[in-house]
């Protein structure tokens, strides 16, 4: 089969790999229909997070199964499943209670000796703790069949985040991030019941998109403009609910400066640079909570599916280019450039 | 009167201060009763935090209202009540949701211009916000007086912890720090249900009364060696409830070591040092939360106050020397040299 394989930094490339087979009874093959391109996956294109040379990435997908290993339950040749972003076995301390990105026997999408998400076909471990399946008419909706993509990660992601901000029905939020997950932030703090939502960013086709999701408001400046702004907006106090969808130092310390005393920082940029942006003083003083990490999307599948499928929310404006398999290092270059918001692979 | 002032690092003397009076109609004044000295106060003592010479000193008292001003309506001349460490107005948003550490009008006993706890009598602004009262027969019951006492601060601080930490009926709890807030957080967290509670503690005396207060396990050793001790005792996966009530970075890093993937860190110990100690990359990964800072333990009073009463839970055992006013500053260099856990002053 054809897979996306990183050789090195800004080294992409669509390749002939081995096609995926079943080497554990509890495994399934998977025919990709949907895929995309992660802003995280940037960190391995730019170099900044290490990959050996010849690893697959990818790791969203959804698709119809193919073959079944003799010990699978839950699922059947033909049934169209989406994965969540780590697989996990579903039967462990840590599945049971939620967290399954800390499944020992867990793992992500593209690691070294696994398939990755951005090809043909992938090898799901754990086929049954892992995979949800959806319902099979959805396969011939190109829209919901996008919007269900966002399941495997940034729509859970976003969710993750609101969740650790604590948003409620009537709270203030806001989004530090502008990208697909940030984004996705704002959906979910809106689907919590969040009464005021303010998407920090600078670029008005994803504000846009932001507003459409359920921003209230939006605040263009960046850096100590920006949190003079946010405080503006709520009276001086800063926002109960701040979701941190970047992951640097400097939107950390956005974040810290834009929560109001009392309240929780809900974090799912994956964290970058050699501090933390945290002004622990500041956080002890007011009382700031710090919530969130690798979110386990597989336990909020469940959750947000049933929403999804009615059309209560709909995610798929994030996917802002659609992209064949070849394409795909082009798309990276376009996610690089900032030229795409997502890039949707059709393989 | 005679109170408490800090001239300089290690020179603190007890002298003749303006006795206190009534200046706004919420004021009341106080006849101080008993009050203590904190491990924070140690770090004005040692001159690593910034202090006026000349202020005044001490944060935690109880004792009898002298004297009420026109505007006060709850408490009246003979009332026998305790101060938390901050005064908070009573009626601003924060007071209302229980933040009273973020009052506007808040402040902190013996900031430059207020009284200090270490002393004959304080002026209380904002008394009705402030003050709790308390049943005018624990007035001549000395053990019950000092047991009250750990309201003001150091039972509401390892309360705040406790709760900052997530400890539920059955959790298994870690304590970073055998100082008095530490112990306290053991209290509190046997008493919020907590079914392991692993107390880290080199000093015998110490770790004596942590078992005392519920400790199930003591952990002796120190920096990896105990985090490998928690991972022992709790099948290598750590504590999903950590009380971290030092403030250092080497504390904080060892209870982000052995927290539990899920888990939080209810943090109370005040800040020090350029670093935060926290390895955000692994805190992200496994979904650590940390939540706590300066706790607003007056919102707290209500709740614990009834227990202390009734003897379910006795802090008295942290105050390990007993001192009168006179004998403040050797009372300072007890605490400093490690001789004292808590001293307890009958002014």
């Amino acid at each position: 089969m054809r897979a996306t394989v990183i050789h090195a930094p800004h080294d992409i490339r669509v390749q002939e790999v081995p096609d995926p087979t079943i080497q554990q009874p509890t495994d399934v093959v998977l025919r990709v229909l949907r895929a995309c391109i992660c802003g995280s996956d940037l960190w391995a294109y730019r170099g900044e997070s290490a990959r050996q040379p010849g690893q697959r990435i990818g790791h969203e997908f959804l698709g119809i199964v193919e073959e079944a290993g003799s010990g699978v339950a839950g699922f059947a040749v033909g049934d169209l499943v989406v994965a969540p972003f780590v697989w996990s076995d579903g039967t462990c301390e840590y599945c049971a209670e939620g967290l399954m990105t800390s499944c020992p026997q867990g793992g992500f999408w593209g690691s070294v000796g696994s398939d990755g998400g951005q090809g043909e076909a992938v090898r799901v471990p754990f086929a049954d703790g892992t995979l949800v399946k959806l319902p099979a008419a959805a396969a011939s909706d190109d829209r919901l069949l996008t919007a269900l993509l966002a399941l495997s990660d940034v729509l859970g992601t976003g969710h993750h985040a609101a969740v650790g901000a604590g948003v409620r029905p009537g709270s203030t939020v806001a989004v530090v991030g502008d990208g697909a997950v940030g984004l996705c932030g704002v959906m979910a703090a809106k689907r919590l019941g969040a009464e005021r939502i303010i998407a920090l960013g600078r670029h008005q086709v994803r504000t846009d998109i932001a507003r459409r999701f359920g921003a209230t408001d939006v605040v263009a400046e960046r850096g100590e403009a920006a949190v003079a702004a946010v405080r503006e907006l709520t009276g001086g106090a800063g926002a109960h609910a701040v979701i941190e969808a970047v992951g640097t130092e400097q939107s950390m310390r956005t974040a810290v400066e834009i929560t109001r005393d009392g309240g929780s920082i809900g974090y799912v940029g994956v964290p970058h640079g050699s501090g933390t942006g945290l002004d622990l003083g500041v956080m002890f003083d007011r009382n700031i909570a710090l919530r969130g990490g690798v979110a386990p999307v597989r336990a909020y599948i469940p959750e947000l599916l049933p929403d999804v499928l009615s059309g209560t929310i709909d995610p798929s404006p994030v996917f802002d280019l659609t992209i064949g398999l070849d394409e795909v290092p082009a798309g990276y270059r376009a996610m690089d450039e900032r030229t795409a918001l997502k890039v949707l692979i059709k393989p």
